[in-house]
């Protein structure tokens, strides 16, 4: 949860008129989104929300984020359009900041997974694979094998002070993702999302309604994004893993795109992958968040349970599939 | 700002349901308020907030709160109004805490105030003051003069850690605060909000829309709301004090309420009590807040520069008034 920068009415009033969407009514800092400043806008013409980039994200990035955000729109995947101003541009500056205005998704993140939630967001998942085959542009996936090494690095001793032996363990593992990981073009890839967190995705009376937060989308294996998925969705709060949540996932998701023995065969790593990706950016994350930030620190060890899962996988069947 | 308490989609769906607004559109933290849990609820009839009180409120004053609002709202004050359910009841339970749902305001709070601004405010109080003179329920405040030297002792000696010798320069203004305050029914009295600072009170198109945040309000000496406003509303972000600001709001509550002599003679009395007041609460919690909690602390010694103003005016005059 964040709102790092303070907008002021003035600003707020002279930045919206460009948009053609009315009077402002009223404007609201949520607590979503850590990496930028979120506000629930309502204007004359209804309910909008209003994101400043902080930081943390590159402004080179941007055309990429909101014009992948307005190609799948287009293409009927349920998630934010960025407006256009009089000028056609969806980006725009605010209190000295990259800012855009997106479009009002109704829906509720789910706080108590259940099964069908991961039927529905692995059918969800498939579609946005497919829909954005035919996107212009493209952007490298920043967080990939690639990074982590430099990622513990950087966290250096103090990995330790979270565990003992936390580094080496660490360290051993990647020396096999770097060895084994899938070379450019070996696995299907395209434009994933990333970041398919229970918290941006939507449900409206058990129905997908809606995927946001695109800021972490690249291009990629799809298969990885599936595997960020299966560690976000498919294990319990005491991080047991749920085969049938699994199972419904990734069930959904071939039905929408078939996806190859290859594929299914490399699930495994790819999991211990993304497990190590988001065990370091929290670990990082937990060693350089000044205890009095205004965000909550998750806690890093969470995924090293859930990498320990993925290593001992004989075979894609634990997923739940043959 | 503040979300302190996670709402499953279930429960809020369950507690929705009694109060006939229709279906749960989406539903999201908003980081307002630092006492309890809100959060921006819209249904297919429109926007709400969702309010579940944490400990820092006593339920046991929640029904002089809920039914103030439901009083001045009746009475044309732009104020939210508590929605009851079927059963007529507008106080509920929702994961174990008391929580309600009140209508939502249009408008926003300034960032930077402006005379008008002070102008509006001050006819708003009046008329607030006077239209809850019928209210049934009282409240005392519990953090008027009486509670000042407790909150001091529970500071001790850290006082001196925020600024050497504040707690001796406290105790003396202490002193003379105990002894010169207005006895009860010396002056004017009855419901005061207590707390309208800026980010209370919105407005829009530059005319005053909303008061909200009615959880402080208690009886008291209608002219101390005032001295709560001037300090809240008068000072300019370096601390000198804007007697244009000042005038503008007395006199509009001059022609809405007017006051006498003897509450204009007492005002620099109490407005030395009003920054004591907020000083020594900011303190507590400045002491006391853990530095890894979600919430700013704010900074008490603010108001020892408004106190040390308060203490040097010879007359009403200073405020701009004669």
């Amino acid at each position: 949860m964040a709102v790092y920068t303070e907008v002021s009415d003035e600003e707020l009033m002279a930045f919206v008129s460009g948009y053609g969407i009315g009077e402002v009514l009223s404007c609201k800092g949520i607590a979503e989104g850590v990496e930028n400043s979120n506000y629930l806008l309502t204007t004359e013409q209804g309910a909008f929300i209003l994101t400043l980039y902080e930081k943390r994200v590159d402004p080179g990035d941007l055309p990429f984020f909101l014009g992948l955000m307005a190609h799948l729109a287009a293409k009927g995947i349920p998630c934010p359009t960025p407006l256009t101003d009089g000028q056609g541009r969806s980006l725009n500056t605010l209190c000295g900041r990259p800012a855009a205005i997106i479009s009002f998704l109704d829906g509720m993140w789910p706080r108590r997974i259940v099964p069908d939630h991961c039927a529905g967001l692995g059918a969800a998942m498939a579609q946005l694979h497919l829909a954005g085959a035919d996107f212009a542009l493209s952007r490298p996936n920043a967080l990939s094998v690639m990074s982590w090494r430099p990622l513990l690095n950087a966290a250096g001793e103090r990995a330790d002070e979270v565990m003992p032996g936390l580094t080496a363990l660490l360290s051993s593992e990647l020396d096999e993702l770097e060895a084994r990981w899938p070379a450019g073009g070996a696995l299907p890839s395209g434009v994933i999302h990333a970041d398919l967190f229970p918290d941006n995705v939507f449900f409206r009376a058990g129905k997908l309604s809606g995927l946001i937060d695109f800021y972490f989308a690249c291009n990629d294996i799809f298969a990885y994004d599936l595997a960020i998925c299966l560690n976000a969705w498919c294990f319990e709060p005491d991080n047991s893993f749920n085969v049938t949540k699994a199972r419904r996932m990734l069930t959904a998701y071939r039905k929408v795109r078939e996806f190859s023995d290859d594929e299914l065969a490399a699930l495994p790593l790819l999991a211990r992958g993304s497990a190590m990706r988001f065990l370091l950016t929290r670990l990082y994350d937990w060693l350089n968040t000044p205890s009095d930030a205004m965000v909550t620190r998750k806690d890093p060890l969470e995924y090293l349970e859930k990498l320990r899962f993925h290593q001992g996988i004989k075979s894609p069947a634990s997923y739940g599939l043959e």
